[in-house]
């Protein structure tokens, strides 16, 4: 049985009276929905704004000493609407004026976007007869501006504790002397996690307006299917290939605490999304894979050198060239005398030359170093291909029908990739190509 | 047009009369190979003894005070029956007396084992009536043992310069100050090598008693076919995995000056045997795998972190405990946020606990190593794979019908190769699996 369900709601789910009433009726649903962590009004149409672009806005325009009534009163206007058509009692005229003031004050930038979603929880705990309770009080950040976890998981808890149902504001917290700070854009995902670890949910759901991740990019592949289960690692190695939905620090906080996170859709409540867990526990059947996602872009630098293997630290040296400037490496590749890293052709631009002139130093006189870019990285992924004979084999049989020559191959960390580089003209047919052995 | 070929016999080939009278006949089969490296006489059965192999014991047994007349005659009558029954000049029982007197006067190590190359070489030259060049005049070595290349390149190609055919000992040279210094065992290969390029021979021949590489190792798979042409580059990939015939060292003289290297069979003259070169040129279709080679003993050590990608040096940080400790790594797969370094399980078992000891620290708290041994590193070679769409396809679709479990691949460094790791019991099955796919 499920006890708690803790459940954020993103911009578009909440960005007019219409989403309010779907999220009510969602919440009514199941009972044990009984914490609601609100994003700020998202666009309700493709040309609309956001209202937290719009407190941004009002901020900069603010602090150059300019008028922002112009963006100002789109963002009343907002939220005056949807308190209006939901008759409610808060007095949010009140509240924006104090906004207002606080913008023309000089407050600083992040309190200014915070109050997207200060306001708008304000909205949903009236309109849902729940608790409003400040996430100022709940978040709580170093100075430095990192998370401060310790003290925000017993702030929480506390504040939570009688277990009553209570809206906590996203993407905001407070730093040790009460001022506001707010998270990277995205965090309300994050302080959804963090409710979730607090109140030691069942379940954390994030509401979107996607039923959940999809297996491949849906501008690649047409119409790709919905992933109904994944876990924490292997959601990890597709968001990083690009993959994502959620804020990528939002899934530290509910991993740790071991509760799974379902991915749902506000405008399809009984659609199951996707549920991300440590295990993907109770499985009657695991498919083979369970995603694939990918990127163009990367450079692949190749080292040469005689007897470089009977070099004890070569591999060492070369990824501190790298390291010296700043340069994360995807992969080495390594061969007998020669070996290769691949980095991102955007993060060696700026200083190409010179670690190129660094490896050449490396290799010496009897060696060579050389470049080639636009290399795509695909990642097929799925924990159903640990100890599954056949998966390389079918992926590499699919690329090889559609003509595709593989430049290189990575796998045997996870157990949970297969990691294959392509060039920058072949990527979209890789991924078709392998969903389409896999997927159908 | 041939102008030039230098010609090293191994010690089978030098056995007794019967080989010396083969080695004649193919020389004169083609007068373009004008000198000759021998090694010291082999074994002429199984349990027969190689001529370097006593020069040892006696030495052993001299430098303990004991007599070593046992060995020395079984070294007396291989000389004199050689020369007895090719009815030679030379006088090689005086030599022999000679050398019976230096090992009893307790001269070192190298000078005595030096002996067997350099009295075969006397009986050879004389057999031929060629000039007898001792390799104490030609190859140079530094005083802390390493090859003097320079030097031996110049004293050799003086020594040679007449173009007059000549004979070479292998396997030893001097230092400086006259005194004689050996090669690794094996390594008259690199003595032929080094006369090679000091004449800038067009081919450097390297008979031994088999008719080239074998594509895969004959104890897995049955008859394995030769491989009539490789790079240098493939040989070296092979040769590091275990599949060897030339002393490693030998291939970098020849390579350097462009000499091709042909193995070739004393026993079978007309057999083509393996061309060793840098480009494979002239090639009128290239087989798509060139050979197949694997060691078993591999062990992988996982490292698991949170979010280990963000953190810029952390594979510097792997590899750098590794090198403290003297260990090569092989191979490095990595995932988002974990990471994998393969080396030889006997390279770190001396260091095991404190290499785990400090890769724990490297993941604090929240990450995890483990380590999982008996890997087998198996490497499909070939020139023929770049650019060869299909290659990797039948690699693994072989692997997967033999129902193999693939545990790590990593292919991309070279172009030139895809490394596969298995469990060691599946190891004779991959190769098996791989040969048959690709070789019929």
């Amino acid at each position: 049985m499920l006890e708690c369900i803790v459940t954020k709601f993103g911009g578009s789910s909440l960005a007019d009276d219409e989403q309010f009433r779907k999220v009510r009726s969602i919440l009514e649903l199941e009972p044990t929905r009984r914490f609601l962590v609100p994003s700020a009004p998202g666009k309700r149409f493709s040309s609309d704004d956001k209202v937290t672009d719009l407190l941004y806005r009002c901020h900069a325009l603010a602090s150059e000493g300019k008028a922002f009534d112009g963006p100002f009163e789109k963002i009343r206007e907002r939220y005056l609407s949807i308190a209006d058509s939901l008759h409610l009692k808060v007095d949010i005229a009140s509240e924006l004026d104090a906004v207002e003031k606080g913008i023309a004050a000089g407050n600083n930038r992040d309190w200014c976007a915070s109050r997207g979603e200060y306001l708008c929880g304000l909205l949903m705990a009236d309109y849902l007869g729940w608790r409003f309770v400040d996430a100022a009080k709940g978040v709580r950040f170093f100075d430095d501006g990192q998370l401060d976890e310790e003290t925000t998981q017993s702030l929480l808890s506390s504040l939570l504790a009688d277990g009553s149902p209570a809206v906590v504001p996203g993407f905001y917290g407070s730093l040790a002397d009460g001022s506001i700070k707010t998270f990277s854009r995205g965090g309300s995902d994050i302080t959804g996690a963090l409710v979730a670890r607090a109140v030691n949910a069942d379940v954390y759901e994030n509401w979107t307006d996607v039923s959940g991740f999809l297996m491949a990019d849906p501008r690649v592949v047409d119409n790709p299917a919905e992933i109904s289960s994944i876990t924490y690692k292997e959601l990890r190695e597709l968001s990083h290939m690009g993959a994502s939905v959620l804020h990528e620090d939002a899934m530290f906080p509910v991993h740790k605490a071991g509760i799974p996170t379902n991915i749902r859709n506000t405008n399809k409540p009984y659609h199951p999304g996707t549920v991300i867990s440590k295990n993907a526990p109770n499985e009657v059947s695991v498919p083979t894979i369970t995603g694939i996602a990918g990127h163009k872009g990367y450079s692949v630098i190749s080292l040469e050198k005689n007897m470089m293997n009977s070099e004890v630290g070569f591999g060492r040296k070369v990824l501190q060239v790298l390291e010296e400037y700043g340069i994360s490496f995807e992969h080495m590749p390594t061969g007998i005398d020669s070996m290769c890293v691949v980095a991102s052709s955007e993060a060696l631009a700026p200083h190409r030359e010179e670690v190129l002139e660094k490896m050449k130093a490396l290799v010496e006189d009897n060696g060579s170093v050389s470049v080639s870019d636009q290399m795509s990285i695909i990642a097929t992924v799925g924990r159903g291909m640990v100890h599954n004979c056949g998966t390389a084999a079918r992926l590499f049989s699919a690329m090889s029908r559609a003509r595709i020559n593989v430049r290189m191959i990575d796998q045997g960390s996870s157990e949970l990739s297969i990691i294959v580089g392509v060039n920058d003209s072949d990527y979209e047919n890789t991924v078709r190509a392998i969903y389409h052995e896999f997927v159908g």
